[in-house]
């Protein structure tokens, strides 16, 4: 523990002779590990017989264990898991000998090319990239300095990745766009002649798919973030500094500003703009530009006062139904009842009863 | 005929020296094949013209063709197609040299390692494998007995699999969690230093991506069948039996019980906890935690009772808006005909006419 | 300017000298460049500084530079851009000798197989295909001719395309289907024997997949077209000549008729048929058979014409829960104030006062 106390630069709480075994989360704690305490959830009582500290932002004496106390407790532990990590070996700095690179392909200094690459001509792959098993890039593409291609990653010609590119394995950037003209009973492939851009600093999770530009580009803008399964369209201009979460769908030619989150299963029409800014809650559907700097729900999407407004109403849709029902009843007596019109006639007899 | 019922050890209703050429379900049936009534679907005439013979549960004289009578009719067919498909022969059983197997992973006996795969160093592999071509598993991860991956699997670093998984081709398990920090402008990666864990008799469909834990494991309970496209965030732990079916989206941190079914493209959001035998129907948004044993519907997903009584009026919503409108017009009639107050004046010009 | 008007056999407006350094859609303009009017948005002054021309359909004087007019824009623009692409170079052409073709597979005339493909045992491939790196073809698969599988495409055994079938990076075609039994609480695969027929024509998106039959065939219909992540589940039957948008997912059994559509993220429930010529819009749930030549939304979807009624009341919702609230209180109103009943009562004591 003072090993762990000295590397992470921390205040010790108890005995820094322990033993630690390992590093885990509260969710899967096993004797002698250290664990951290973020705030998510407490250590139960059979956590803290098993524990061996854990690391926190401050010393909370409730908490019957070894402290490891940091201002940064998230940074520390994370320090700590690593220091805990088997070292990655030398992993895919195999030979280029099983990898196939065209004569034409220029590659940068310091690059990592494993088995199974092919890289095909006038490619042209800047220094320190890493390229792993089943990366395939195709004619003319370009790759920036310090990018990471994991496993079966696919770039279809003209692709151009810029500096410090993480894509995740299995995704695909370049496939046609999915662009069609009907004629004679027939769908008919239009032009895709485009290619796609990714700016310096994104990372594009694994089985993501973009499209190329129809004529042009479909651009991903810098230090934009996409997750895993997320599919963008031929055309869309994607703005900087993005989140497009888990499978969110963007049809062609949408443009995003700078700053925009898209939540998980979102989906965007084609030809769709949304301003610098804006927030989409997860499962919306837009179907129109809508301005930034706001956040927005639903299927059609509009505003999240609306739409919560109008949530809140249909999960009690069936008490308004009753609602008018019950008017409806009243009504109905009211209207079976004596009505003005009648107690103008009544009189007469009642006057006649009288007049008798 | 004969030979086919003797197979599956069935009883013959008509004539055993019929040659049959194939097996085909009723929906692709081919002069001189056998086929499967299970219920779906009777065949038509068109159909028993060209029926060798149908495998049936009963004898029903009412369907005129040769019947082969079983108790499981589904298992009968099943051997039936099995005995007309071409044998496998001996694909992938090619010799290694094409693999490329760092020194320091170790492969069991039996194992089938296809050309085109990829082990890193630390790599363990148990008996009985089969790794087809193209799948890529990264140092320090461990494969138990008996498992299956198929083509252009990606196992990250230190993913974890039980005995007898099968992975379906382009999957990818551990790719980095979705969580950045947004500092400056810019979302920043944090901590990513955890890995897959996937336990005994798992089946994981094509392209699925679970990403690894923050700092600890994702975890896939013991016998749990995930379908193609589903993904499954970061620090998840599924409990085991789950269905999971396609294009399900499970955000970070979230937990199920055991038994839980999700439909296909249902959503949930993070640290979402289901309990066990909880069913979730197709595209259902998740967004509290649920008790199990119930049967949720709908975005955001309540009961099914609930949900079902919302979606019934949601279908009559048009006609509900009539009723307040015509409620509206009534009451505004009612309003401008003569009132009460009205009614009170009236008798005494009455009383004068009388009294005229 | 002059080539390339000879190159379109276009019309010119403008100094045919003009040198152009490219060609680029309206949202890419750089200095020199020409560029295309078709309608979806104008140049802006800043434009028309830079460009050289544009192509148009005919010469609007308002717009200030040089044009090429012909009679198909797009299809004279898409044979601009490529005049000004890199050649393709030989990617690919490299010797079969680092692909893996078993002795039983044969290959016809001209096809071109890239490094790192697997095809296994008695596949068939006709002529002039294209197996690009990492494609897969596993053992009794047929390719009609000029075929074109993108990299790290699977094919698993039995699969069969026709002819000019595109499929693009990391598809997946005849993983197991998704059918369990269960019994003594676990999840037992059922058959999984069948394979997975593409018929000619048909063009598959990046990432889809689609699943075999249980005992025959999971069929995509001539000329259908399928965009990215679309999942299709086992058995199966899609029509000739649809359009299926990204991240669609449709369940097991499902039929579709000839030119139908479904918009991206829409679901289907297993067992669905749609008839010839349904539309279904984007993120709607099929969850009954429909009739075909009709628009549907929704989820659950019905016609469109009933759907768009649903959603414009559902958005004014809070407008309609006031108008019932008014209602309630104006009754209420109503009935706090003398009523008919009560007038019947009033004459009495009036007659009184007058008879008094």
């Amino acid at each position: 523990l003072d090993t762990l106390a000295r590397l992470v630069d921390g205040q010790l709480s108890g005995d820094g002779s322990i033993r630690v075994s390992g590093a885990a989360p509260l969710y899967e704690v096993r004797p002698g590990v250290i664990s951290l305490l973020d705030g998510a959830a407490l250590p139960t009582a059979a956590d803290l017989r098993q524990l061996a500290a854990l690391v926190v932002s401050e010393d909370d004496p409730a908490i019957a264990c070894a402290k490891l106390i940091v201002s940064d407790p998230r940074a520390a532990f994370a320090q700590i898991v690593e220091y805990f990590l088997p070292r990655r070996g030398t992993a895919g700095r195999t030979p280029t000998s099983l990898a196939t690179i065209d004569g034409s392909a220029t590659i940068g200094p310091d690059c990592q090319v494993s088995p199974g690459v092919v890289i095909g001509p006038h490619a042209r792959i800047g220094a320190r990239c890493r390229l792993m098993p089943g990366v395939v890039i195709m004619d003319h593409s370009e790759i920036g300095d310090d990018c990471t291609l994991f496993p079966n990653v696919t770039l279809y010609e003209r692709t151009r990745l810029g500096r410090r590119v993480t894509i995740h394995a299995g995704a695909v950037l370049g496939a046609y766009g999915f662009g069609y003209q009907f004629n004679g009973g027939q769908h008919h492939r239009t032009a895709q002649l485009g290619h796609v851009v990714v700016e310096d600093d994104v990372e594009l999770g694994a089985c993501v798919t973009i499209d190329r530009g129809t004529y042009g580009s479909t651009r991903i803008g810098t230090g934009t973030k996409i997750d895993n399964q997320v599919m963008i369209g031929h055309n869309c201009q994607i703005g900087r500094h993005n989140l497009i979460c888990s499978q969110v769908g963007i049809a062609g030619s949408c443009r995003t500003g700078d700053h925009v989150v898209l939540a998980g299963q979102v989906g965007l029409k084609d030809h769709i703009a949304l301003g610098d800014g804006a927030i989409v809650g997860a499962q919306s559907g837009v179907m129109e530009d809508l301005p930034g700097h706001q956040i927005y729900l639903g299927s059609p999407a509009t505003t999240q006062r609306e739409q919560m407004q109008i949530m809140a109403i249909q999960r009690r849709l069936p008490e308004l139904r009753r609602s008018v029902k019950t008017l409806e009843k009243n009504l109905q007596q009211t209207a079976a009842e004596p009505r003005v019109n009648v107690s103008v006639e009544r009189p007469a007899p009642m006057s006649d009863e009288r007049a008798a």
